[in-house]
């Protein structure tokens, strides 16, 4: 069985949040984005008439891709109470790490096409003995890869980002960004956007440090002194890139539609054209692994848990974004 | 004649560049969007029999009333050569300077109702002796503020925004980030909503200047040492403050329809989701002067001058937001 036809994974996240509940809206939802197969590993009891569909409890993952079209599988991995929507708590955090930690094997063993990551609450994981940044670190190192080798890209319908320095004070955003984290973070996007997404010789642009990408050295020299200089060096591999460009003219439609990834600096340059365009459809995906991992760009939103008004966009454009780099790899990384 | 009905007065820019076609395009357009009347401040040779519209030279503001049904009324202030579209030369310059120092006299003696500048070339201006970092700080001298006192608001038909720190370098940002510029540029936001827009107790949401906020003081602590003692004296004051909120999830369309105006600690933060929402209709306006100064937000786009395919909408919305400050000062400011 090729990774095309394997099942994918979803660890259940913070079973208090409104991961399962997006879960389940996007089973219901599986004709319509004619969904590839996938089950949770997840504590069956969160599932079990929850959410008002049909729930199998599955005993390993090929199971899944046959119960798939009558009933949401679950792989039942952790023996604790029913967790309370909304009220999160220690044994729904130890849950989660479970599932994630599964999941995560259960891709890395090759028994699951990808893994798609539902959202989980890093302080809760703190107080249960988690040691990463996020899940995206725990995963490379599960993988085998350092964390600083694997990277963040968010995406949706109309843009692709990659902040190329992640959760750090912006104080500490211009020494950190540096040649080679520019150049490793560029050949990282140039590859991903092929093996990925099937898009040889990708256009890359990548965004400058300061307003106006430095006004020629005017508002700032790191343009001239550091990017410049890893830009000529990616360009004399033949990479096909454009930038240091001023970011804030780089994300209106006219302007994506001339690169098929975007670089920038720091987060919420990324982050904020990411999300002011794609709110409720945005993915996270890691690349740089050998494993497809993506996962809903939104966090575990207690507040609104139980209420039936999260929306599963994300939850299906990350599925959707998952299969599509599955088929990608079967050409591209054989 | 009140304000209300006097003319408004557009300083030509850099003859080199879009600025006149844009002008005349608006002319074209004014019954579209019931413009009120203005006149062009520039050299009648730039406009005359060059974009096949009718033009009219006229001797003193108040002409312009009567003249604009039927043809683009030029206030002739420049007796300089005839300038060839894409080629700037010091002559124009030259032109754009006197319009711009022009223009903002008329505005400030109250012979016209606002005044709106097309866009010129800071390079090119420097070159004969201007010596500002902007038409912004120009206009503000002229009027007697302080330039520090000006303050830059960027504003579209879904999104205002005002960066608090403008064009320095980003390495600078945190320190210059002050209680003092976070409280005077928020009271200036305030009132400029009121008088310019007629919002009363107008919601203003503020953006963190780290990643997600700062995370609670996880990713910087300026959030809670600087941003947060600023917000809690502005509340004290009673007004109606949000923040400091994650930048990235400020922008989308829910999000957006939470607050009137949104101040952000830099430049990108501010001017990426203005201009990937609003690219050709976005606006910049000068808050805290005494007279209504707005202008297209772009640039004089030399490389397309002269091929008829600029787009006037900026412009008009520019035209537009004066009038609706002029309207709402005359209820407020009296």
């Amino acid at each position: 069985m090729s990774g095309v036809e394997k099942p994918f994974v979803i660890s259940c996240g913070d079973p208090a949040g409104v991961g399962p509940e997006i879960i389940c809206k996007t089973w219901l939802e599986r004709k319509n984005f004619n969904s590839r197969p996938f089950f949770v590993a997840g504590n069956f009891a969160d599932f079990d008439d929850v959410y008002n569909i049909p729930v199998v409890k599955i005993s390993e993952p090929a199971e899944a891709t046959f119960a798939f079209d009558k009933a949401l599988p679950v792989l039942h991995i952790y023996d604790g109470d029913i967790t309370r929507l909304g009220e999160p708590t220690l044994d729904g955090a130890q849950c989660a790490l479970h599932a994630l930690e599964i999941a995560s094997g259960l891709a890395r063993s090759g028994d699951t096409g990808a893994v798609i990551t539902a959202p989980v609450s890093k302080s809760q994981l703190y107080r249960v003995g988690f040691r990463y940044p996020g899940q995206t670190e725990f995963v490379s190192e599960r993988c085998g890869i350092a964390r600083e080798n694997a990277v963040m890209m968010l995406g949706g319908p109309s843009l692709r980002v990659i902040p190329m320095t992640t959760h750090i004070p912006l104080k500490d955003v211009p020494s950190q960004l540096t040649h080679d984290l520019i150049v490793a973070r560029t050949k990282s996007a140039a590859k991903a956007m092929t093996r990925n997404f099937g898009i040889e010789n990708p256009r890359i642009a990548i965004a400058g440090l300061n307003p106006h990408a430095g006004e020629n050295g005017n508002l700032g020299d790191e343009e001239k002194l550091v990017m410049q200089p890893a830009i000529d060096a990616l360009l004399a591999l033949g990479l096909n890139i454009r930038g240091p460009l001023p970011a804030d003219t780089m994300f209106h439609e006219e302007a994506r539609s001339q690169y098929d990834i975007a670089l920038c600096p720091y987060h919420d340059q990324a982050l904020i054209p990411l999300k002011t365009l794609h709110f409720f459809d945005g993915v996270n995906m890691t690349l740089g692994l050998p494993i497809v991992r993506t996962s809903p760009d939104h966090g575990t939103a207690f507040d609104i848990a139980g209420k039936n008004i999260a929306d599963p966009r994300s939850m299906i454009a990350a599925i959707e974004m998952a299969a599509t780099a599955v088929s990608n790899r079967e050409k591209y990384d054989n």
